[in-house]
């Protein structure tokens, strides 16, 4: 069996350490034995029958090359755009967070949670979502009321599928609005930024499906599920854009234990979606019928009755689609919970969120709580359909560029020290530019890579021109030279980039 | 004693798969006593003993409040800038390597990796700087040349010094250019970038030090070090900006070993410092003297002679210094080293790097070399300095603001949903736009906020004015009030900001 060098050097520790135990305990024969262990693992160590390193990243996370990461700033540039032009500030935090922090907030899922190793001293892990480590933020800096934008990476120690996009380490970026304020406003300025960042991602049709946990507490309630398992049959409904009604319906009933005909009727509501697209309104009516009893399911419903005339006012209501099936998995939500899916791509939310209005109590001292609503960009399906986007238009010729080198330095005779003298005066004027680093550059092998860069214009030096005080400025794309004077070099390449 | 739950749930984990494994081998009397020993802890758990989670972070590292967010984001587009005028692209690695891949790359410094838990699988690390994920990154996508620049954290398991800005997660911003060119261009390259980011920060006069490793090893053949201390030589000197020369020598000979009149010889050169200010020239012919019959220090010296004429080409000489006591900390690097103080601040250096042309080769299969230049910056340092910079214009009112809102819509009698609309026809247009989440807010309460986010322009709804077709926009700073027809307020708006 093979061991890793990184995994000797550990077992090596490991057992110098025993070795040092064993000694304080004056246990003479596992001494010996601990030094024989410590002796062969020396030996292997440095018998070179370590395998060479093989380069790759660990499993389920990715490198992103540059044509990837122009993508995704181009994305990131979008996002924060509507962040800020909803007032939003920027914060970050630790990558990691302590244990304590972030157990029991995440339900089945918290097994996926990445340990740091305990090296003495705290138990850490890296962050599982942007939410909690918000909330703490809040706690910590005893914050009233903020607006903010975070995105950063999160950790799922996941079984990855990467030919499904799912990784263990990818972006979050979320958006949180955290105060007491009147009801539902914030929730609706949360709401109009996740439309106006599906408007301006430009990735086709989208529908905001909205719901409110009271509600679906309320209808759980009114078909008799006991208020103990309310969450557990939330995370069923949950399941319902991977699985179909009747695999939801056969684990509520063999796995959660209720009865087939509380399942049914539960499956009554859930398949029914109350906003009425060619009326424009709310078919609250029949809802109310029923559940109307339940003050649960009725203050839910007020609240989404209120909400919706907030987003009218907004300009967003053809986008959102009331829908009593959508349940959110995560436990901390208490109110308004939404999801937004793109119509014609397949891949899923692309934006989660919903109000949570006790996680910040839960770390305050007090129990001060900071009622919260938020969103979380599901950036990663988007930097895919992005791509597809952008690559489709490459392969039609609207080019998307790594870099943004404006101008190339080329010379006909090497001439490097003219060469470096131009390229600094370019830069001193703040222009993107680049040149071989060569002494002796063919002119052929520099237009070529001018062209495969995409750069737009070749600053071409030649001994016969530079004597005559002259210098050439190549149109690339156009293949148009045009002789200047040297000494109106920079502001004749300003004003070309200028006309770009 | 105090456990937290995290612990608690920790030791509950690791006791039952304890109490699986003994089943297993059937030793009854251990699995009581394990049984019993679960019972403990979940009786621990549920007892409600333990301790109300303190909202804090980990030893070490630091949440970034949005103010301090503003500052970073000023820094890095500033440098951002710097690095796509030369050419560069961004890439992204994962923020964990293999373990194996970060083992035997920093010297004394290995026992700062902070490791992830071995929850079953490979053994990984968190990253400890950006250059070897950039080398193993070469190696894994079997790149010839790239040009790239990488923002992200770093981590060292290290004794925080919190109050002299050292902390255990902190930001590392690196541009490095991998291929193979002709000798020192790149390097050349690479200076200038150092020179261009020291300048665009304005935080005052700058340094550039510049040595090379064959000249220092060539001194250290020439005092007559064995080879084999060259490195532990090197990383003694390389403490000269933080200790005193005496103390360096006394760790070279106490320590390291080596005879006293070898130390003296070695302090000889080393407080040689080559460059002279008045001539603009290189003083190395009195090194070349005593050095010149090593073939390595003569070969060192005609790069720094030839990196010299590009750089005067560059027109960056002002801010270079020959400085023989330079050696930088780690194995890696194979040429040029070089590290950037400001010569007012005490914060030590504040960009380093230098030439490392074999460590790409220890990740690639068959040893394929791609030799690497590159430089660190140094952004936690200048953070502070900047924020230090910035809090002080903040005093004198040139004020730097969290966000960047630029209308603010109130109302004098509610009026919730008028000015919802007018939100939203604000941010159709592209305005920084935001009210408060109040149904009924008093009017002086909008403008205090206004004025304490320093928001540049307020919209006022009046149910009179609104009757007339008509609404109020407010220059906030010279509290002057001006009528405009509600039709033309997106464009009267629009004209206002741009004045601004």
């Amino acid at each position: 069996m093979y061991t890793s060098k990184a995994e000797l050097l550990q077992q090596l520790e490991e057992w110098e350490l025993k070795h040092k135990e064993l000694l304080e305990k004056e246990e003479d024969n596992e001494v010996i034995l601990a030094r024989q262990k410590i002796q062969s693992i020396k030996e292997t160590l440095t018998s070179n029958k370590t395998k060479k390193i093989v380069a790759k990243v660990p499993k389920g996370m990715k490198d992103n090359l540059p044509r990837e990461m122009a993508v995704r700033e181009k994305v990131f540039k979008l996002i924060i755009e509507v962040f800020k032009r909803h007032g939003a500030v920027a914060i970050d935090t630790p990558v990691m967070e302590l244990k304590e922090i972030l157990v029991d907030k995440y339900g089945e899922e918290s097994k996926l949670i990445y340990d740091v190793a305990d090296q003495g001293g705290e138990l850490c892990a890296l962050r599982y979502d942007l939410t909690v480590p918000f909330a703490r933020f809040v706690a910590t800096h005893k914050i009233d009321n903020i607006k903010r934008y975070h995105i950063a990476k999160v950790y799922r120690r996941d079984q990855p599928a990467i030919e499904r996009g799912r990784f263990r380490e990818f972006y979050q970026c979320d958006f949180d609005i955290a105060g007491i304020y009147d009801p539902l406003l914030p929730d609706a300025d949360c709401l109009r930024v996740v439309y106006e960042i599906m408007q301006s991602l430009e990735l086709g049709d989208f529908i905001i499906k909205i719901n409110h946990r009271k509600i679906l507490n309320g209808l759980f309630e009114y078909c008799g599920v006991p208020a103990a398992q309310f969450r557990t049959i939330c995370s069923s409904i949950d399941k319902l854009d991977k699985s179909s009604w009747e695999a939801v319906r056969k684990e509520m009933i063999e796995v959660k234990g209720i009865p087939a005909c509380m399942a049914d009727q539960i499956g009554e509501f859930i398949n029914y979606r109350g906003w009425d697209y060619y009326k424009k309104t709310l078919k609250v009516d029949l809802i109310l019928c029923t559940l109307g009893n339940t003050d649960t399911a009725k203050s839910g419903i007020l609240e989404i009755k209120m909400l919706f005339d907030y987003l009218q006012c907004f300009g967003v209501m053809d986008r959102i689609s009331f829908d009593l099936s959508l349940a959110r998995g995560l436990d901390y939500y208490t109110g308004v919970i939404f999801e937004t899916i793109f119509t014609d791509a397949l891949v899923g939310s692309v934006a989660g969120g919903g109000r949570y209005d006790d996680l910040v109590g839960r770390f305050s001292k007090n129990g001060r709580k900071v009622p919260c609503v938020g969103v979380s960009i599901g950036v990663e399906r988007i930097f895919t359909l992005m791509e597809a986007k952008l690559f489709k238009l490459d392969a039609e010729k609207i080019i998307s560029r790594e870099n943004e080198t404006e101008v190339y330095v080329a010379s006909t005779h090497g001439c490097v020290e003219e060469r470096l003298k131009i390229v600094a005066e370019l830069w001193d004027a703040g222009i993107k530019t680049e040149f071989m680093y060569k002494n002796q550059p063919k002119l052929l092998r520099q237009f070529q890579h001018c062209e495969d860069l995409r750069v737009p214009l070749c600053v071409i030096i030649g001994p016969a021109e530079l004597e005559e005080g002259q210098i050439i400025i190549r149109d690339v794309f156009l293949r148009r030279d045009e002789k200047v004077n040297r000494s109106e070099l920079t502001s004749r390449i300003l004003a070309k980039l200028n006309k770009l």
